[in-house]
Order: structure tokens, then C-alpha cells, then sequence
């Protein structure tokens, strides 16, 4: 009972796992959901080519924190890493699975605002939640699992050739430009803090890597060198990124002047924003993408370099630092 | 650096997201898993029929201890319970996706002694571990999605009418009777200890229902009782249990009077044991089932009684309690 004078905000343990599980289950009405949420397991019909699946946990105080981000955002923050995994192999997103552990005392609200930010980034791209999982923990933890149709055909890291292009869909840097100022107490530049909050990446960029026979893929979460890394190990190839042909917008520009550091580290090591990040045979590469490097044959060098050269700093971010 | 003299374990710290990723990257070699762990996304083949797909949360201090179970058996627990969804519809669990949230001073022996639990008990019923995500937290947490095959019909909860047999197939209680054991200080009857610990359920019991055109199953991960509700809701029915057609094992009996309980109450509302219980046409309950029960028009009454009256206890776990 609230306090006589008092609307106290019901929360999660007012209403019960299942009082939530009822307020969170969104109408999962798409063609392919054949039982939604609400059973013991979700039926959808799949692609005869398989189903693509991946699992991303996102951890309050590590991946978001809620002074910075609403609880809408999170949900599109999350709803996001989870259907570009799917978009780095050439697919689309199409049904998502959430676990949501956290303490008694989060308001419902919180939570029924986090389904809204999941439910309308993955609606952005087709997808429905069909299914999850709810129940009390000490902090907030959010792990999405999303299944996904493959597109014409499946891009792995590891079919990077010498002599092919390097190229980037979506935006680079523009996330860890905005962690770095919220981590130094600034809202602003808005744009890259919105970048932080609701990355935007280029779904549509996928199934068109795809269509046009990428050789090799990856999701830029961590960081462009330290995904493109993957790629290089996988492939057996030494990527080389020319750092005149990588674009660093005015709002980076206006972060690193700020705060004293080079903008191009944000395009090269900053994680989060989805951006793709392809190898593609000379000719092939698709229009929108940005032609930012080539592959070469395996030497001493590192497994990517910039200019030739190693970098010198991490190349993204380290989860366990 | 280890200290001179000692011969420190190893954490996750030390070797961070990948080299875990690394550790735990376990052959996943099945017919169905076209792609398997890492890359952005796994790739399975699926069955024409689509795909079941479901999501459960394990959460330290909540659902495992870790001086109560072994890192393999929370391995073992968490996959159960996940597989045991899969059963549920009647069908077989063929893919699992896993999340670790966890701090960076644990052991990697224990996060791999995890992985190894859960692969062994997937492989019970030839599923195979496709990808995952290692992440840091505060807490463990064990996150864990599954995919399946549908098995001959998809079974769901809110198909019983008014006849229907209810059976249940599986252990009952015993877990719960593990629990209540081991949260007052004891470590004996060492057989519910260790079905806290390991749960049984009857995976292959599920196809078998959907076989016998089993009207509506449900997975008993919370109680008996509170499991049927979901049921006796869904259907629309009031599910009558007899209690003396339920069944209450010695060690159960054994728990019940040195703790001074009725041991019914085990059998009724313990959680965790993920038997099966499944509401059938008279006739055609499958061998190997119990009959426990029937099924009635609903009236005035509540939507699962016991000989015709209300339980007067809780029906299972309040996860937000």
C-alpha cells in the first residue's frame, strides 16, 4: 500500500515476474511468429536457409548507466547490438528474446519503457519480441537474444582476401566521442551523446554487403581496429587502413579539440555504434560504403595497421580492464 | 604476474572477453550448426516446421549458490531448465546460446567448468552450445537461450478442455525438498541435494505427449500448482488434483518429518525439478506418465484445486518476493 498523501511508483516486486511479464508482452503479430510470448518457448517460422541466432548481454554500469540514458534508450541501445550482429552476417533481425534480471525495487515504469526502446528499434527493421524472461537480481542486467534470416548469402570474418577493398557502412566514432564527454560530466555535443544513447546502424547495409559478395564482415562494437582485428586473424590477412580516407565529422572534431585529444582515435577505437565494417573483391563494393583500406598478404606486421604503421593505442575496448 | 611462492588462479581480468571466449569456444559440431561460435552470429539449419526458441536467466544468490552447487552443476541447471521449455512444447532442443555476466576476480576454471556443465547436459539431448557473450558484472550471471525443433504438433498451455487427464511426467518435490535441506544448514538426503543441484527432467517425455496429441504441457520450473495455474488460465479449465495419486518419495517423506513439514508440499509447489506436466484426451495418456488429476468446466472455484479445494499455500516461488 502507498503512503497515505504519497503516489509511490509500483515496482517490480508490487507486481510479481508474472504481473510484469503480462505488462511487457507486447502484440508479437508479425507473419512469421506462429506462438508468441506467453508459452514455455516461442514457435517462428524460419528461412530454408537456416536461422542466424546470436546473444548480447548489456550490464548496468558497464554498457549503460541510468543517469545518461533513459530507460527507452537502453532498450534501442540493446535492441540495436543485437540485430547488427545479425546484419554483420548478411541477414536481417526478425524475432528477439529478453531476459531482464533486476531489483525489486526498479519501478515498473522503468521497465515497461525499456520493453518500448526494445520493441520499436527492433520494429525499425521488422523484428518483434517473441519471448523472455524476467526475475530479481542486485543490479540491472539486459540479455537479448536475436534470431534472423540469412540474406542471399551468409558473410563471415573469415573470407577476407589479399587485394580486397575495406570499406565501412554507418557512422564511426560517434558513440565514443559521446561516452568520453558524458564520462567527463558534459552533455553536449548532443549529436555524438544521442550517438551514445541510440546508435543507428546500418541495417540495410548488411543483406546489401551480402547481395554484393562481401568476402568478410564484422559489426563494429568494440571498436574499428580491434573488429577489423577479427577479420585480419580470421582470414589470414593484414588489413591496411589509410587514415586520409577515413572521414572525421565536425562533431568529433569539436570533441577531441575539447578535450584534447585526436579525433581520428574516436573513428578508430571508439565502440558502440554498429557501423559495419566489410572486405570486398576490387569493384564490388557497394554504394554507400566508404572505401577505407586494402588487404594484403600476411607479413611481420600487425594484423591491422593504419598507414602502414600499428597503432599505437588500444585498438577498442577491453570488457574485463 | 603471479606472487613469487604462490600459484594464483587465473580470472577472467586476466584473460579478458576474448581468450575466455577462446576457452570456452567448444567444438560445436552437430549436422544442424552450419556456422558455429565465433563470429557475429551463429547459423543452424532449421526444421520446416520453424523453430521453438525461448530465454532463461540464472542469477547468483537467486537461483544457485556457489557453495551450495559446483560451477558444473549450475552448468547443468541452467541448460535444464532451458532444454526443459523445449520439452515443454513438445519439442527437442537443438542450439544454446549462453551469456556470462560475471565479476572479473572470478576463476576462469570456474567459468569454464560452467560451459563444460552446460555442454554436457545439452549433449544429453544432442543440443550443442552455437555462441555466446562474456561480459563483465558485479554478480554472476548465467543467461542462456535455446532453439528447437518442434516435435510431431507444437503443444501449448491454453489447449485442456473439460475430461482431460492431467499427468505429469518426471520427478516432483525433490528439488524443492533439496532446498529447503540446504537452506536450513544440511547437506543430506544427499538424492534431493543433488536434484537441487542437477535437475532430471524428462526431456524425452515431451515429444512423447506431442505424439500422443497431448492437448496443452507446461514445464513445473516454479511448483506444480503455480505451473498448472498458467494452464488452467490459459485453457480457460479447472484442473482437480487427487492427492492420493500423487506420489511422495521416501527422501521427500524423510525431509518432510525432520523439518516438520508436510511433505506434499513438496511434491505440490517445489520448484526446479522441470517435470513435465500435460493435460491428455482420456485414453490417451502416453506410458511412463502419472495420472494426477482432471480437468473441469470452470466454475466459482479456483483454476487448480486439490481434491476439490484450494491449496492453502503459496503454489511456488515469488521471484520478486
Amino acid at each position: 500500500m502507498s503512503p497515505a498523501g504519497s503516489a509511490a511508483e509500483p515496482t517490480l516486486a508490487d507486481v510479481g515476474e508474472f504481473g510484469l511479464i503480462d505488462l511487457v508482452r507486447t502484440a508479437a503479430e508479425a507473419p512469421h511468429v506462429l506462438v508468441g510470448p506467453g508459452d514455455d518457448a516461442a514457435l517462428v517460422r524460419t528461412s530454408p536457409d537456416g536461422m542466424l541466432a546470436s546473444l548480447d548481454v548489456a550490464v548496468e554500469g558497464r554498457h549503460f548507466r541510468r543517469d545518461w540514458s533513459s530507460a527507452r534508450d537502453v532498450g534501442h541501445k540493446v535492441a540495436a547490438a543485437n540485430l547488427a550482429d545479425i546484419a554483420a552476417m548478411g541477414g536481417t533481425g526478425r524475432s528477439l528474446l529478453v531476459g531482464l534480471s533486476a531489483p525489486g525495487d526498479l519501478p515498473v515504469s522503468w521497465a515497461v519503457e525499456l520493453t518500448d526502446g526494445l520493441v520499436t528499434e527492433a520494429a525499425s527493421v521488422g523484428a518483434v519480441v517473441v519471448g523472455g524472461d524476467v526475475t530479481a537480481a542486485n543490479s540491472i542486467v539486459v540479455s537479448v537474444s536475436v534470431l534472423g534470416d540469412p540474406g542471399e548469402q551468409v558473410v563471415r570474418r573469415n573470407g577476407a582476401r589479399p587485394g580486397d577493398v575495406v570499406a565501412v557502412a554507418g557512422r564511426l566514432g560517434w558513440a565514443g566521442a559521446g561516452l568520453a564527454v558524458l564520462t567527463r560530466g558534459f552533455r553536449s555535443p548532443r549529436a555524438v551523446v544521442e550517438a551514445h544513447r541510440r546508435p543507428q546502424p546500418p541495417y540495410s547495409a548488411g543483406p546489401q554487403a551480402a547481395a554484393a559478395g562481401a568476402h568478410a564482415m564484422v559489426d563494429v562494437s568494440d571498436g574499428l581496429l580491434a573488429d577489423l582485428g577479427h577479420v585480419a586473424r580470421a582470414s589470414g590477412v593484414r588489413l591496411d587502413l589509410r587514415s586520409d580516407a577515413v572521414e572525421v565529422p565536425e562533431p568529433l572534431q569539436a570533441v577531441g579539440a575539447a578535450l584534447g585529444v585526436e579525433p581520428l582515435g574516436f573513428v578508430l577505437t571508439g565502440g558502440d555504434d554498429h557501423a559495419l565494417a566489410g572486405c570486398f573483391a576490387a569493384g564490388s563494393v557497394p554504394d554507400g560504403w566508404l572505401k577505407i583500406g586494402l588487404a594484403h598478404a600476411v607479413d611481420e606486421t600487425a594484423a591491422v595497421t593504419v598507414d602502414g604503421a600499428p597503432w599505437p593505442d588500444p585498438p577498442g575496448h577491453a570488457h574485463f580492464g
